[in-house]
């Protein structure tokens, strides 16, 4: 007995009022849609019913891989449905479990409607029952081979006994643009991911210093595309070679070259900033972690951060290094990050970079590079 | 046979350069000094040796609890010490695990120095054999009851069964000050201590409405304080209610009471600048978690955070409620927040708020208001 539909939940989208969630939840259901058709995966329909998204598929697996890429699901289960009826529930609980002697089981019954006359607790001792005659199973309630999950929604009930973890978050495209600082590195994809989570829809912004990052900027970007199923990801990168040149020369006639990472982190936010006045987005995402390395001071961040208008949302401000490396395992862009990490050192790097750089001798130096 | 001591390794301090490294390890034992001192538990010493903090203590599960909430910290384990000799390891291995015939266990060796003429694998085949010949237990390397880890630094061999899990992070300390908004919510304490974990001394700033809120907040700071040992946290609080009270009663002559959530978080944003600057605090962090509730959208982050020249650190912005609320759980603030949190509805909210300010509005208002 095979599945014949995936039930969808989602979480956070229920706790919204009345039109929120409806606008949200299309599009949720937009998102899914473009999601399956970009895999060529097949379904004859989507329905909802009692805040569950149902579709119906054969090719289980597959949708289920792309499906927990799609953000604002929490869950996504293969199931069947048949009738709300105890002899019907107990056979199907029976063929679709394949639960045999030497596995232990558990019934989880759920009246999501509540107008069937046994209670939960009462389905899960009639059906236990019959699972164990028939099969002589044991009952294991604490760590069970396989559960039964029973939901009954009116005259109709679903059967699952499979359950798959989704990111939750929001479905992209209900929370606007935002301009994401990306380089070819660990922390920025995984920024950028956090707010794709929260709804956003991304708009990665690349400083093409080597051919190398760049490339690796390009594979990340596909890697967050599979994130993003209904709104294309479209990278936008400047030449910023010849821009760094060109300060390193400025700074190097004042002898001061150890502010050259401060002043290549500003000009990046101000193009992160000129590119969102243009596109519409509201807010700049970077990957910066507090400490991770010298760079990312409170001094320089405050230094760096200055007299840039439109708020720097900062995701990983309070990550650790092996919490931003677990994320990037399970996003799949560590491997594309960590190829060549050691030698991606940037030609512009000083030999000593400023760690605590002061706001007022920045903003004297910025007047005199004018 | 009792543990004697018990060995902390860090993670990331280890991979800073030597002055830095020594810095923040300085700042280390500091901390972990105070936590002791501060929950009165008794030690003869605290040692380094190979990336290793030996703390003696015979107060063990008092030091393990304490010392968790100490951040740098990666894992905790109780110890033995022992001559590096092969004889003295195997008794010592089976007297310290307890191990008996219904255990099954694994033996982990370690070299940190490699003077010791057998090999790690080598160590755990003989020490592994003998355990087995003297108890009948059973070896099971993937799933062990009992694993024995042997680490060998010159003569000294150290043994341990146990390891807790610290949170990581960075000393508190070592990152600079910060004023953290903080209700008596679930998401502002959460933020505030991502910020310690990353090393920062925390300014929590309060704007009391209620009574209610107002103790909540001095109760999460208590909780905030077992993670910052050496550096005790100094909550300020501002009283908001007569402030608000002016802000609706001028916004009710425009006829603009929609905006009243808007210019009330701008203006705390404006009072914690105000307060960073008086403290030598080079940044602001706030509890938002984009789209969580209608106020924290993209549109109402970009005009409250409008004109606040010091960054506005967001640890939260990427987080779901749930990943918020098990983290709470984790530093148990959660209890505390939850507690009445459907009554802390403030008194001022209007009927409905703005969700997507313009930010021309915003400041043309702004100039009215004056």
């Amino acid at each position: 007995m095979k599945s014949e539909l995936i039930i969808l939940k989602s979480a956070e989208i229920l706790l919204k009022g009345t039109p929120v969630r409806r606008k949200f939840e299309a599009q949720l259901i937009r998102n899914i849609r473009a999601k399956l058709k970009s895999e060529n995966i097949s379904y004859t329909k989507i329905n909802k019913t009692h805040s569950r998204f149902l579709i119906y598929t054969n090719e289980t697996e597959k949708a289920l891989n792309a499906l927990k890429k799609v953000f604002g699901i929490v869950s996504l289960s293969p199931a069947i449905k048949i009738k709300t009826n105890l002899e019907t529930i107990q056979s199907a609980a029976l063929k679709f479990s394949k639960l045999t002697k030497n596995k232990s089981f558990a019934v989880r019954a759920k009246r999501v409607t509540k107008d069937f006359k046994q209670t939960s607790q009462e389905i899960n001792e009639t059906v236990g029952a019959y699972l164990q005659k028939q099969t002589k199973a044991n009952v294991d309630l604490d760590n069970p081979d396989i559960t039964i999950n029973i939901e009954l929604i009116g005259k109709t009930t679903y059967l699952f006994t499979k359950t798959t973890k989704g990111f939750g978050g929001l479905p992209v495209g209900t929370q606007g643009k935002i301009v994401c600082l990306m380089s070819g590195g660990m922390d920025s994809p995984v920024a950028a991911w956090m707010m794709l989570k929260r709804g956003c829809e991304i708009i990665p912004l690349h400083l093409r210093i080597s051919k190398d990052e760049h490339q690796k900027f390009l594979k990340l970007v596909k890697q967050l595309q599979k994130f993003s199923a209904g709104h294309k990801i479209k990278p936008k990168v400047i030449a910023w070679k010849p821009k760094l040149e060109k300060l390193t020369k400025k700074l190097k006639s004042k002898n001061k070259l150890s502010w050259t990472c401060i002043f290549c982190k500003h000009q990046m936010l101000l193009e992160a900033e000129k590119l969102a006045e243009k596109q519409g987005a509201k807010a700049i995402c970077i990957g910066s972690s507090l400490g991770q390395v010298a760079s990312q001071t409170l001094d320089n961040i405050a230094v760096t951060h200055h007299g840039i208008e439109i708020p720097i949302l900062t995701p990983l401000i309070g990550f650790n290094k092996d919490e931003t490396e677990k994320l990037a395992r399970e996003l799949e862009t560590y491997e594309i990050a960590a190829k060549g990490a050691g030698a991606a050192v940037c030609p512009f790097l000083p030999s000593k970079p400023r760690t605590a750089a002061n706001l007022n001798k920045f903003k004297e130096l910025k007047n005199q590079l004018k």
